[in-house]
């Protein structure tokens, strides 16, 4: 019935960073069209201190052949929880996770996180690319 | 009195996709203008679970020719109610519907769903389009 | 695993009015506490014109006994999609199928609604102009 | 004592379309700057159904050898309310009656309708329930 | 087919106060429930200089055996349109004929006007300039 | 130098659940005076299906003998990071912790949780208690 | 020529904690009115840990026969600029000087404070104080 | 054809305090009702300094026999511009010509001042006043 | 001990249009860099009906050789205070005085005026009522 | 442990401006990406009046081989609690040490200072940078 292994059907829920949750579906336009997603719930913790960090995750991309299906998205941010990496590259991993596997034509990926210590909001990388040819 | 088959009369609302509901009137202008809708009141229901998407449409174009009547456009968009299709197709459903019957110098349409599953609030398609020649 | 019949489950989503879907569980705590729901993907059609309404559903209420769960809340708050009935009907008819299931100590129903005919602000027509010369 | 017909005089107001309640002043500076107007108190009736509409007019331009006296555009804009006019040409005709008489290096109008059929956001029934005992 | 004399049918919009306009259907609850509107599209002149007033209009009571019609509220505060009376009393006027019609349990009437002669936040010249050089 | 466990000395992070992380400081004020926090940094998971919740905790007390120390309080928060709670009990029990450590003349706890499944945003249990005596 | 030792006059600034510093006026009204102070610029020191620690600082009070002058007031809250106390003490401090000096019939004292450590905005102590007799 | 000095009347504007420009109209309803205005165009100097002072006055009265007609209270408070006067007794003094003008059954006057050396935005007096009897 | 004949001085405010209060200090950096001045205290008087205006001016600049001292910018611009001069004309002075003085590199400078015969908004009359009985 | 001096070690809070205090680490990415810090708690003096200031400090770069480790820049903020600079100076000083540290491909440091005497808020120093080569 439904062609995912995630849409449709019950959820699990892994807490270990895993980019093979990303599942795609077939762009049906040939026309450039933006496609973008807010998250606001993404956590990783920080590889020295342990301490969470908490982020708005924001993505924004011009599909090719391929676009992500959005409840494997969900998922595959979920499994940053117990993941220790700094806020910089939490957010470039999710773009070249995004970027392999997608190939799209343009991309980019923001991260808007809660202060630490007082430095109210900050907000590390975004990130841009565009399709070489 | 009125040369509309919708304005000015009395409403019948169709739930099941229609482009045919859509009617023009002459662009008495031959200057450049912006035309901008904003319409809240669109629901469509995903084609994989039946789970309903709600979201704003947000319609801008430049007129050649034609201009869309307004009432006609309501009626239009209030046809998806039943329509099983992703965010990102429905959006481009409406851009491509509107450059058929209105071949506009310029159209761009957004839409602004409502999270599912809480990815807050994340903006499908948009679409740029301009006229060649 | 689950003792919940929707929630952890796949999800099945009606279209038609059904208080039956609504699921409780115990409330376990003594003292007096407010539970709130803001649910904004509630449509009903008008009983009169077939025309579409939009609302913005908010649910507050102290538990007595029971506590209902939430994502059988949204799948019961769905069913009024192709259900004829007012806008003052509807939320009364919300209060009170929850005075029946859960008997609360209080509880307060509140619809917000996007007016009839909705395209809200649109914005017609911009000009622009340069000199000559 | 005042050059200007209408500024620190009694006011008449007209509800009839009338351009030559327009007056003007010369531009005393050489440099480009930009006059901004943002005028809440439009309304106009639909030609086809006479149904009011109301909008926020913005004009913005930048003079070249005369300005529009403030006062003089109030009254002007005001002579709409009883002319039946699509939005999109009250709007074209009032760049056009200011382009005739100010002849201005640039010259932008928008305008910002409230949505037909109005009553925004309306919030029908609020329902309260203490439990009895 | 409607029981309503205005709701379902063709509009017709009167521009002169007629309170007659107003129609009700009957309350269907025994408990007590708030009824809002909240109505932007509002305009009366001043009896002494013709200005015209703007001003959104917000209406909440509580209904006893009678509640308005909301299509038939947009007619009857259309038709102040060209009627001459103060602030103050339009409001009056309002509360009153809404009692007459209801005998509500309460009601509230409060009306927010435009500041008269509007033009509002306008903002004059803007000036740049580059150094030469 | 620092009376205190917590405050002032480097940080260990705990992600299990535990109350013993609070500490406190004497009230030096006789007067009642009202403390409250702010904590946007919470998250735990749903113990049915393992999906993550995020909060903005909010905490506001009246202290009579004792204080909570604030860093302390952050450490503890962060203790439901992989706590398999629902929304109501995650209220609750942090309530009922403070209550306990603090004997507080009123207190009353927020939660103001992130949507599942978009019903957003909605605020669970908020609880009052006053100081018998 | 001014009757204040600060008013009028060349201003210089202490950052030792400093009570002496605040001037009063006498109350030339009888009736009750309230008079308020939003005080964005506070910086005062942890006693702990050295971190400094920035807050909004909000008086209110109605007078009884005298007012604080403002000047006086803002050098008062700069002298708090090396001071090493705790949140709570701080405003506790600020409205103590101030019923020392005002007797007023009512006081409150709100301290916004920047956050430590994310939880952010968290708001110490409110304190209020009702004359007696 | 005007009942009023100043409305419809060509407007001469004074700028020395002068509570004679104030005119009333006749209250022509029995029920209880609120007038509210909001001025944001106030100006005095201080009687020490003679720094300027800007403030919103917001003035919200239930008249008894008489109403205060609007154009005059605008011109009435323009003329404090050249007038020195400390922040709380402006807005004394404005309360008390109002209930000398027109002796309402409530009346409560705010004056909200920008920031003089950096306290934004404070706001002085506001002052409450209910009729005997 | 200051170098400047305002700031660091008891502070004399004029009322009558004077550029020579400006006063500068070298700019001490060769990289471009802005400079952004927010003054919502501006007041002048039309010239041909004596009404107030009242603006927030915007000034935005890079210094080449010098720099405005901000103390005397501000005295600067309340000596506009009994000037009679036309919006446009306010801030096309304020921008050619700046440039005189400084010789920038770059300014723009940017007037927001409230609407003439201001009051905003104000909100007649609410009126409630409780039905006898 | 921590290859860092500051990040994940107790704090030493110094109050004189340090620029040694910045600490680094080596970007991990080869494509461009903006690094972006809000800082609220920056605090300096006037170095004529000796009068606090305060401002929001926004940092955004573009990395090249170096990132600054965020604790370590909160805590150079903090140096300058004690500093006697202008405004413009702290901006530009802060911007030249970063450049120092990082030699960055882009660079742009602005600051938001609170009102002296009121030109509310005032935004000095904006200042860019591009790596050469």
């Amino acid at each position: 019935m439904t062609p995912f292994k995630r849409l449709g059907r019950k959820t699990a829920y892994e807490h270990t960073y895993n980019p093979a949750l990303l599942e795609t579906f077939p762009n049906a336009h040939a026309n450039d069209h933006f496609v973008k997603f807010n998250c606001p719930e993404f956590t990783a913790v920080c590889p020295i201190t342990g301490q969470p960090d908490f982020a708005n995750i924001i993505i924004s991309y011009i599909p090719d052949k391929l676009c992500v299906e959005s409840k494997s998205l969900k998922l595959y941010l979920h499994s940053f929880r117990n993941h220790g990496e700094f806020h910089e590259n939490c957010v470039n991993t999710i773009m070249k996770d995004l970027i392999k596997l997608l190939e799209p034509r343009y991309i980019e990926v923001w991260g808007e996180f809660l202060p630490r210590g007082g430095r109210r909001p900050h907000f590390p990388p975004r990130s841009k690319r565009r399709r070489r040819g």
